[in-house]
């Protein structure tokens, strides 16, 4: 860093940022320890991001340096005349050495400038209070907010959820030290790959680095590596349950993946697990803002005679907060709703990996950060048990009549039929109700299920089982090839809604389900 | 605490001391979380020290409440003219309804006071720089020095133990969570029974609390309670071993035990193996101003190979440093030593655990805090797998010519003989070398062993070897019928070198070791 005329910042106040384009690779891993250890902040571009949200970010954070990927250098050169007026140097990450032909001006090329460093470079004594990281929303409601996080906030996240993994009462979620050998799929560009390599760093266990994702690239590496723990979004486990040649690998290796980034449903916590036998999937909830995890799913002592079903269930609820960090579930006063499995209400958090504010956006941070909480912005209900339950996103919950239909419990209820490989829930207007259910859902290959045949599921599994009401059942249903996804992974509703006209236009109209 | 008129603290300014003369009861426990949880620091009086030490730390610390042990009435009323004008008022803490009649004013019975006690309290928002504890040394070598921690301090040790178990390997040291029913057997009176209150809080798990330490009881407990943990110093493992009835009670529940307070002898950790299967020691280090843990043993995945043996080797060594904190051992220069298993050093410390200052004591703090590091007075040498070995006080070291005799050394091995209990060694005055070993043993009952098996002994596993060299042997040799030991259990050697004729007198000289 030093070669390269960055300045550290003094606790805080940020030193220069910093920022990568690159994937999962050592080089990228290296920066996540490099950059902010020399006092500098790391922002890490989302590079799923449309184009002008990333030019937005890199002129927001006044990024001095950019590391990036030799594939990304077409992206570099794209964006390179709306960003050069900020960025002062590039550096080019590459396997093979030279430099490219390239209009970007101040290109350095990372192996050299490693083989020129000093083996005698004095890391700066830093404080706790120093800024670290730079992690932007992926803005689907707008543009993406910086999330600035010091040294205290990842190290306190980092030890707290370690130290969280030693009074776990369940096998199927524990596998520590230095033996686990961990996957990074989530993308470092993604709020800290979820915090893994501060993690796995300190447990010194061994990191496998998929460079991107792929089914046939993550079935080889366990194979290779022995991959023991991995961490993904629901997408990524219904891809690996749709994979035909995933028998041919041997995977015995595999026995824990975390799942966030989205609900985890209980139909593909089973799919996955009767795929990869051995294999156990339980949930968790964060967001940028949290650095992110702030809730993690897991048997507690005195469930430990419960059938396997009942524990499964609880391992797909959202969980219990990580010790260290507080999260409520309030209602429109701030008060805690009861603990009854059914009221609805909205999730705040605080705590030491909290951000207290937007980077340079105090108008977005007094939305969010009032009456001394973090309003999250997510709709939850808590139960009896003190699990919280992510029922929605304050935005996406759809109002019919007085009450709220959570759509996140319709999702993960049509995603246990065996049919149904994705599905995803939102509210269209409506005379009557004000918005009414549209279900948007991709069935599995050669399959000869109907609409009506989705509905009668819902019914026998829901209904019937009291997981929800008659009147939250969808009163259209779309069949597509294909559900609109955001660059994390999770259900595009924004897409869908700008799009709504062609949903509506193949859409059946569920005329049984209109009374109430 | 709020009846009793206790005013609270602010960030790095002290609240009312409150003090405890109490065993390991559930009251005391109540105390180690409600009196720093009010604001105020909470001074648990070592018991055990010299009564005027005790007056002297309750007068240093300006104890403003006592919360005694009706056990301890009479210790109260003996010093009750000394203390009078300090403390102001006395909590009298009994399992029987009642006050006794005594000439103590303002007492207080602690059952009521918690009848009486709202329900509605609200405890106070502290800062992490609020202090919490005050705990004194036990002053062998002059007057006790008050070490004050504050709640960011307990909070960073406790969790950076539990962080630290998830990452070791070795199945013989991890047994976590909430299956966890550890007995407490270090006095909380002792530097915060080693941090027990605060870990097994945090895991939630079973705390056993015996009252006070006795063998039978010990083996009761651990049959009715199912303990699978504990912590001790090596003196009680020493007695678990001797006892005879050891083998009519069912201790199959126990796994796990974390030695401190003192070396762990591999013999003595084989003989108590041995006695009890399943169960297995492990070596610690750490003092009352270090709060106190800051190393520990453990094995390493990459001596996953190894044979138990050299496992065990490994195991009773010191250990390396808890993360979290910084463990260095120098010379005389500030120079870290080499890692050659040979050369001795003063060991040094610093980090979010350690006490910047000794309570209202500049001369004492400026003897030990210097050059950036705490002066722990403890020399040791560093072993090839960068593993930490104590082998002495510096004061306790023994200077024969230019050399050091370490004498922790010199006892563990000792202790490896199946004859011997208890070993120590001082050095005393000799007119060619400035100082010779005397080594004090006790035999096991009955044994007719003699001085001479003892160096033997010493010859055969110590030199031949080459644990030690020859001119390291004690120059005479007492048999005894007990060691002097300190409050905390550990050699008193001060007591010996007071009483130094009376073991001069029935020394044996070994002449054959004269030669050097």
């Amino acid at each position: 860093m030093n070669s390269l005329g960055v300045h550290a910042g003094k606790p805080g106040e940020p030193g220069d940022r910093v920022a990568t384009m690159a994937l999962n690779t050592h080089r990228h891993l290296e920066l996540y320890y490099a950059v902010p250890c020399s006092g500098a902040v790391l922002h890490p571009i989302n590079i799923r991001l449309a184009q002008n949200h990333i030019i937005y970010t890199i002129n927001h954070s006044e990024d001095k340096i950019i590391f990036f990927d030799d594939l990304f250098l077409p992206l570099v050169e794209a964006i390179y005349d709306k960003i050069k007026d900020t960025v002062e140097k590039f550096v080019y990450m590459s396997d093979k050495p030279g430099l490219p032909d390239t209009k970007i001006d101040n290109l350095y090329e990372y192996e050299v400038l490693l083989e020129q460093g000093s083996e005698e470079f004095e890391w700066p004594h830093l404080s706790e209070d120093n800024y670290a990281t730079l992690c932007y929303t992926t803005g689907t409601t707008g543009l993406p907010k910086g999330a600035m996080f010091t040294h205290r906030a990842l190290y306190l996240q980092t030890i707290h959820l370690i130290a969280h993994a030693s009074f776990v009462n369940d096998p199927s979620y524990v596998l520590l030290g230095e033996n686990i050998v961990f996957m990074m799929i989530t993308p470092l560009y993604h709020i800290h790959a979820w915090c893994a390599p501060f993690i796995y760093g300190f447990l010194t266990a061994k990191l496998v680095l998929p460079g991107t994702f792929t089914v046939e690239g993550f079935c080889e590496l366990v194979q290779t590596e022995g991959v023991t723990d991995t961490a993904v979004v629901p997408t990524i486990l219904a891809l690996l349950t749709e994979y035909k040649d995933l028998d041919n690998y041997d995977l015995s290796s595999l026995t824990y993946v975390r799942v966030g980034g989205g609900a985890l449903p209980l139909g593909l916590k089973t799919k996955v697990e009767k795929r990869i036998p051995g294999f156990s999937a339980t949930s968790g909830y964060g967001m940028t803002e949290t650095a992110p995890t702030t809730v993690r799913s897991f048997v507690k002592k005195y469930m430990s005679e419960w059938s396997k079903e009942k524990l499964d269930e609880v391992r797909v609820k959202s969980g219990l907060p990580i010790p260290g960090i507080e999260v409520e579930v309030v209602d429109e006063n701030g008060k805690p709703v009861p603990h009854d499995n059914k009221t609805l209400g909205q999730i705040v958090i605080r705590g030491p990996w909290v951000i207290e504010k937007y980077y340079k956006n105090p108008e977005k941070t007094a939305e969010v950060w009032y009456d001394g909480w973090f309003h999250t912005g997510d709709v939850a209900k808590v139960d009896e048990e003190d699990f919280i339950i992510i029922a929605d996103r304050m935005s996406d919950v759809i109002r019919s009549g007085s009450e709220m239909v959570p759509t996140i419990l319709l999702e993960n209820l049509a995603n246990m039929a065996d049919f149904i490989i994705e599905a995803t829930v939102v509210g269209v207007p409506d005379d009557v109700w004000g918005e009414k259910p549209l279900a948007i859902i991709k069935l599995l290959p050669d399959s000869n299920k109907t609409e009506d045949d989705f509905i009668e599921f819902l019914k026998a599994e829901g209904v019937d089982k009291g997981k929800i009401t008659n009147w939250m059942l969808p009163k259209l249903v779309a069949i597509v090839d294909e559900v609109p996804k955001t660059s994390v992974g999770k259900y595009n509703k924004r897409e869908i809604r700008k799009n709504l006209k062609k949903y509506l236009a193949i859409a059946k109209d569920m005329k049984q389900n209109e009374a109430k």
